[in-house]
């Protein structure tokens, strides 16, 4: 029993060691920008078993920084589990004991799938700057092309917080019959200006590098280090609360004085330079910008309403194609994208008289409350993904999952 | 009449045409870094006629990167009137037909007072990097070196918006029997975890820039423009709101269409990206890098209250020893200097049974309201500096000030 201690892919609730696999696609993907991508690569994880008629396949979307390893381990070694290890595993939230969980790195991301490090096959060198656009609507559109590989004609759900939400939106709308349930967290219905004018530093940041080199910098031997450390630092501001920052930093000071210099002097400023330095070791800069920029375009409305509706009346035209039932998460001290912004979708999916459970969580964490396995909230999940399909149900505002 | 329209210095409520005096002081002045400046100059601005008993001074503090210009214009084509107009000018809040009102260029800072783009008179070379980081404290005791050169014993008031307004704080613990009046504007007891965070992130944008040459970017012939432009971009996110955000742009688009590339593509990114320009244009690097750490080190308890105490007692302690009458101004939508800031300093003077007055004001411009002539928030600071000064009067947490 000792090992359990110290190897934890051997934790039963741990879907254990894990192997990801790249699927290829030979065929032209055209693309919002109207570009074509020729042919692309996407690496994924699934964690469980596809039953006989393939009816409990759960496809994950991941969020601006994560990847395909969502869940487990990939070596005995490994002590860093996936990055939403806290529900997914057998038992847990996501309970792999009953589903098919399948989690992709998207493309345009950094992590394995075709991106800006990626050969570009028409001429042998590297994309970098090169690299399209990617939107929230091509990413929905590999997933298809990815469930179409796995035999999946419908997903017993799909989820994913904040960018990973949008696409779970997305796929709501778009491809309207093949998903049952849509689990929608800590995301928006689209940015608001605030969170566009956030996302204009970070790029700025990593634009105004000289070592960006307009987007080849790995042509260059250089690399933007610093313009990703700040995008990262501010990032990282709007991911955590006020309140978080106060409780685990308050105003301490590193060496109990004042220094009158610029070094780091108070915790949270040696917080926030640890965690841009830390990223900007392990992520590409266009991806970062691309990223970024699929978050600002972001707007399901766009292909399904009048340009002259308001934004309420767009949200409500355009989910009247939806036939899911949806679980929207808020989490109470998020600012990044604030349950007000939830409310905005739940609201637009009760005016079309759609199956929508909604719940506000009480939290600490901010944004980054939908990684956190809070009771509350795994609860309401792990309910919502277990209960049958009862096809247009009358909306009610009233949370329909309470467990505590 | 004619000339009026087209000449704003002509208006009867302005003060007119102004000349900024300099003011020479050779006596060394030891800073709170243990620093000490030989000699320094200091740029002011006075409006209005001092009377007889030097009773009617009242002192501005400025803000970030504000200066002595509070007031009126240069010259007869000077479209541009100084950063407090709204407020200083006959029969405005602040009342030239009545009071003798100065303001300074605190040290430190790039409008002429003696800052680090000054001559370090030990060298004979401009001051740069080398110029020492300067405290809310150590302007405050240039103040009073300023008031003893006007032959001013006691302020009317000790004025100021944000950083100005810890001045008046800073005032009314240090020299409590030298200001019958201060009045607290969006600003704080000290900065928050999250408040320091935002500097931070400003600070690393000018320290990483390569043209910075760690402050000796003048002796390098460089500028650290992005690094500015980007400290700028991310400061103004926090003094405006998502609100105004949205109804200003909104997610607008400048061409009307999405360009698939990293030009400026919504207003908002427009919007920031000249108002960082336009500032870059303007102020010194090494200025911004003091301004923002003089904000983080703000803290008046530092000196008056046992390091033990919770920081509401520390507060408690500190200002037992303030004489003065307060006037505590926050605005419902600042979200730098919340209002719960504002309230946290008028409990503890309540506490000490001091006479505060305190009004939230509803305006839509986040922090920068401060700089706006709302009625309420006029009337409150015009009545306050014109009611008779009543010595210790138990306070109330009552707003003692309301006309609308």
């Amino acid at each position: 029993m000792q090992d359990n201690k110290t190897a934890p892919y051997l934790d039963p609730s741990s879907v254990g060691i894990v192997k990801p696999q790249v699927l290829r696609f030979d065929e032209p993907l055209t693309l919002e920008c109207e570009r074509i991508l020729p042919s692309f690569e996407l690496v994924i994880e699934t964690y469980g078993t596809l039953n006989a008629d393939k009816s409990n396949a759960i496809l994950i979307c991941h969020a601006l920084s994560g990847s395909h390893h969502a869940a487990g381990y990939h070596s005995p070694d490994d002590t860093k589990a996936g990055w939403w290890d806290s529900l997914i595993g057998n038992g847990k939230a996501i309970d792999t004991s009953k589903f098919f969980v399948v989690c992709l790195n998207n493309i345009g991301s950094c992590h394995g799938s075709t991106g800006p490090t990626s050969q570009n096959p028409a001429t042998g060198t590297i994309y970098g700057a090169d690299f399209p656009l990617i939107t929230i609507k091509d990413w929905v559109k590999t997933q298809v092309m990815l469930a179409d590989r796995l035999g999946i004609a419908k997903w017993h759900a799909v989820v994913g917080g904040s960018m990973g939400g949008m696409q779970a939106l997305q796929w709501s709308v778009d491809y309207p019959d093949r998903l049952a349930r849509a689990v929608i967290i800590a995301s928006t219905p689209k940015l608001s200006a605030q969170n566009i004018a956030f996302n204009e530093v970070a790029r700025q940041s990593i634009l105004s590098d000289p070592d960006f080199h307009q987007g080849w910098y790995l042509q260059h031997g250089t690399y933007p280090r610093r313009g990703l450390i700040l995008a990262r630092m501010v990032g990282h501001i709007t991911y955590i609360t006020e309140e978080a920052m106060k409780a685990k930093f308050g105003r301490d000071l590193k060496s109990g004085k004042f220094m009158y210099g610029y070094d780091v002097e108070f915790q949270v400023e040696s917080y926030l330079r640890y965690q841009g330095e830390r990223f900007s070791k392990n992520f590409d800069a266009n991806t970062y910008l691309l990223m970024t920029k699929a978050l600002d375009y972001f707007d399901p409305t766009r292909d399904y309403a009048d340009d002259c509706l308001s934004d309420e009346e767009a949200l409500k035209q355009t989910l009247a194609r939806t036939q899911c039932q949806f679980l929207v998460i808020s989490f109470s001290t998020d600012w990044r994208f604030s349950p007000e912004r939830s409310i905005e979708l739940v609201d637009a999916l009760i005016a079309n008289q759609k199956s929508v459970s909604f719940v506000n969580v009480d939290a600490p964490h901010g944004h980054d409350s939908f990684l956190f396995d809070i009771p509350r909230y795994v609860n309401a999940v792990k309910g919502f993904l277990s209960a049958p399909f009862i096809d247009q149900t009358h909306a009610t505002k009233q949370p329909k999952v309470r467990y505590e």
